[in-house]
């Protein structure tokens, strides 16, 4: 297995070249007008002490449980910007005691079985990318102790139906793993989310997972075709079909779980076949307003765009996809039957109608989302998990927070956050910011925008001007109509102030009586999504 | 109110013709090689008699609650075969005691909080239109009585969001009501099941219903934005979204679960403008296996038909829609945004790439969904529920059931179901039948293949026969690897040798609890989707 970094993302051999590192520096001092930055170093690490681990496993699982030092550490956070910057500083009061590493489902009915038996909380982990707390192993003291579990093993392609283009796939499989063998059949799963090379089939599936593509066919929930869970009270297993109408849907239950119920082991997916035809066209706007009605008519229109991402001004700068003056419409459409000209002209012509502009002759090429802005701006994308951890080291936080709300509240709702988010950060941390804003998907009835920011800190403050940020913006979203996360999960860090206000009573009523009915020892990732009633968990936000 | 037959379908001054009535009889004795057939009256109300309701209601409720006896006639079932037979035979034995009509939501508060108190069952009624037992007041002896909760005069459509296209409507609203009122914004909901007149919002989110649209936005599912439901222990109401990754979907288990859980009261709806483009073209085939294969690259191509609906030759011969020969592909596009010939045509290089023939130069025009083949298939959709009282008459089992299926499995399934269900009715009815298909929703991973038989018996044995029938068809579904409903519900009648097995056991349990913890009592509609453990039901199908 080649090691990751328990401290920031991606690889231990992927660091940054100095020539990143120092750009982002330069860029720092630049944007809060500072001649130095402190920079603390890359933590090592046999240089973090751990608590003893409070449990040891049974003979019996013996070979499935590790108390590894570096696994400890790489199991007790996500990816989150607070994950990093404890990671960074060395912090790590609450590591797991044990990570397991189930070799199939039948290791994992018999490590829930002795957990269940003896009072051990589980924390299903899959990538370890949750950005919201949803991995962390901050269970309290009414456990005996804590286990990371680890889907790693169970990282295989079992079985592909060519013609229903579906696949029974194991919960554990990263992102390329899974595409390539996937594409050995010229199919794909199109489902690429920015946590990709790093995050699993389950636990997409667990969050919700929202893919790259603005329309239609992106969300991990309308991909899933049924699902496998292992709970403390047996496996549940849906049934394989195309569509149903008998009774709420039980897989429905399952996609958005987040661990709490179960442990997802294998899911039968739908999956397309490679696209062949591209078209592609970047649009470019003088008014934001019009900018946002082009997006939404085209939402409307039936054309189902692969790519529909509205850049504002100043993210498309940030990103090096524009000099600042106009905002970015970047239009593209795939497919794998035929070509796509009259579904751009189409395109084209309703964005002409209220104001977009585009070069004529528009350049056509196979590639043409990774040329140009649409190509600077994929780069861009990729890239950006790995410039945080040089952020981090200077106490820098560079976040981001995602939502979606109804087309009618649409404009007035992005320029109410991002104003009172820029002034709250202001009023936290005496420095002005720029939060900008893109849409990552758009909808018939509405759209998701993503915002994006940085802050000045320290190393030593950066965790609580973070979290005072994060509640502030957690408070907007639910205040002014929106979700406290669009496809990011809600964890730990979108419940209070956040989910906890969003989420109808009733529901976590509901939510919380089937959690019982399958968990009743509540040991599945307590304190994501909801307090167990029958153990004292404490939220770290709160 | 215009009144309703309460032994068939539709409005008691739309009877059938003389004509129509002889014709279907002269149908049924050529069918079934007959000189004569005996034919019971269309039954009187006032000929049947009904027990002493069991309670009354409080004075605080008077106004709301009724014990009229052509109600309680219109209440005891919905119109399902067995239902139209029971009701043609006069036979009640289980009414409802008394139908509530609240005039909002706060009245259904307290009819429910009466009933909670009082141990009284309570079975949501919108458009009473079930064909699988979701409506009928048959609880059992452990209730001290039963209502029916009529929602008709939750009928309006209370706000119109042109920019999103969405609206909040109440669940009481029928669907002309409905599409009445939508087209005054030039907007549509664009959900036609075949109940159409005679089911409501409420019901078709109740029950997961499918409309008459073939491929992608065509189940109520997709087009629900939130919901807002009344339960014994309060109000859920979810927050209007047009996407989010918040935990499970508060609203997916809302959708489908057939009165069980609450009462929905109202929802906010996706909504699309009207059509103004389309484009059709009747396509044949003399191989069913090749028909299918086309029908399953439409369904992969991204192109989403509107409709793409495969008719077997006798099926189509059947609706007038063929000399019996051939199979017919109906295939139609809509948009309320462009030409659609780009998008036909290449549905047509598809079909004819596996033998599919069609009419060159073929015939445009606006109407053409309601000419040709297309056209006498649609006005037959539409009349099909008004003949059946004519076969119901006689003791002629005229019936369907629906199914979806992955495509792997597709042929292979269609053929078996076909072959099996007709033996069985052979063997039961001692007569010979044909059980034709028609697809009526298909998938880029599967479709969902619609039987219909005529099967002979007299109005003396219909019931049970019928029932034979039904429970061989769940157990044939469900053997075979398909669901026992893609969009009828479950009801009481798809669980015996149905959905009982089908729906996994933990599913089951997580859902129970659900109820548990907002209907303790299991005051609503007790039988229909499981049976309440604290409360003896039996369900009359076993």
């Amino acid at each position: 297995m080649r090691e990751r970094k328990f401290w920031g993302w991606g690889y231990s051999d992927e660091l940054l070249t100095d020539e990143e590192d120092k750009n982002i520096e330069q860029r720092i001092l630049n944007n809060f007008s500072l001649s130095e930055v402190e920079t603390i170093p890359i933590p090592k690490a046999k240089d973090i002490e751990l608590h003893k681990s409070k449990i040891s496993p049974p003979s019996s699982l013996q070979n499935l449980l590790s108390s590894d030092h570096l696994e400890r550490l790489n199991h007790s956070y996500g990816k989150s910007f607070p994950d990093l910057a404890r990671a960074m500083l060395g912090l790590f009061p609450n590591p797991p005691d044990l990570i397991a590493f189930p070799n199939n489902q039948d290791d994992i009915v018999s490590i829930l079985d002795w957990a269940d038996q003896n009072n051990i909380a589980v924390i299903p982990y899959g990538g370890g990318s949750s950005v919201c707390g949803g991995v962390e192993t901050d269970v309290g003291d009414t456990y005996s102790g804590v286990i990371s579990l680890d889907l790693r093993n169970l990282n295989q392609v079992l079985e592909i139906d060519k013609e229903s283009r579906a696949a029974r796939i194991q919960a554990g499989i990263l992102g390329p793993a899974l595409e390539e063998e996937l594409k050995k059949s010229n199919l794909t799963l199109r489902h690429f989310p920015q946590s990709f090379e790093h995050s699993t089939l389950g636990g997409w599936i667990a969050t919700r997972s929202g893919g790259h593509f603005a329309t239609l066919y992106t969300h991990i929930d309308d991909f899933v075709e049924s699902t496998t869970m292992v709970t403390p009270k047996g496996v549940i297993e849906s049934r394989r079909l195309p569509g149903s109408g008998a009774g709420p849907s039980p897989d429905r239950i399952v996609i958005g779980s987040e661990g709490v119920l179960g442990i997802i082991t294998e899911a039968w997916m739908r999956l397309q076949e490679r696209p062949q035809f591209r078209a592609s066209c970047p649009v470019l706007f003088d008014d934001y307003e019009k900018a946002l009605k082009a997006t939404r008519l085209i939402s409307q229109s039936a054309l189902f765009p692969s790519n529909c991402r509205l850049l504002d001004a100043k993210e498309a700068l940030f990103n090096g996809a524009g000099d600042g003056s106009k905002h970015l419409l970047i239009l593209s459409f795939e497919s794998a039957d035929h070509e796509l000209d009259t579904w751009l002209n189409r395109a084209l012509e309703i964005v002409s109608d209220v104001g977009g502009q585009y070069e004529v002759p528009r350049e056509e090429k196979q590639d043409a989302h990774k040329s140009g802005a649409s190509g600077t701006w994929r780069n861009s994308f990729i890239r950006a998990p790995y410039y945080r951890e040089a952020s981090v080291r200077r106490g820098i936080i560079q976040d981001t927070f995602e939502t979606s709300i109804t087309w009618d509240k649409g404009y007035k709702f992005i320029e109410c956050l991002k104003e009172n988010v820029s002034k709250a950060i202001q009023e936290i941390t005496g420095k002005e910011t720029t939060v900008t804003c893109r849409l990552t998907h758009t909808y018939p009835d509405g759209l998701a925008p993503y915002f994006s920011y940085t802050a000045f800190a320290t190393p030593s403050t950066m965790i609580d001007v973070w979290k005072e940020i994060k509640l502030v913006t957690n408070e907007i979203c639910i205040a002014e109509g929106g979700t406290v996360t669009h496809h990011h999960a809600v964890g730990r860090d979108h419940r209070v102030r956040g989910y906890d206000l969003q989420r109808p009573e009733g529901f976590k009523n509901m939510l919380s009586a089937a959690k019982k009915a399958v968990d009743p020892q509540s040991i599945l990732n307590p304190g994501v999504l909801f307090d167990p009633e029958n153990k004292d968990i404490k939220n770290w936000m709160s």
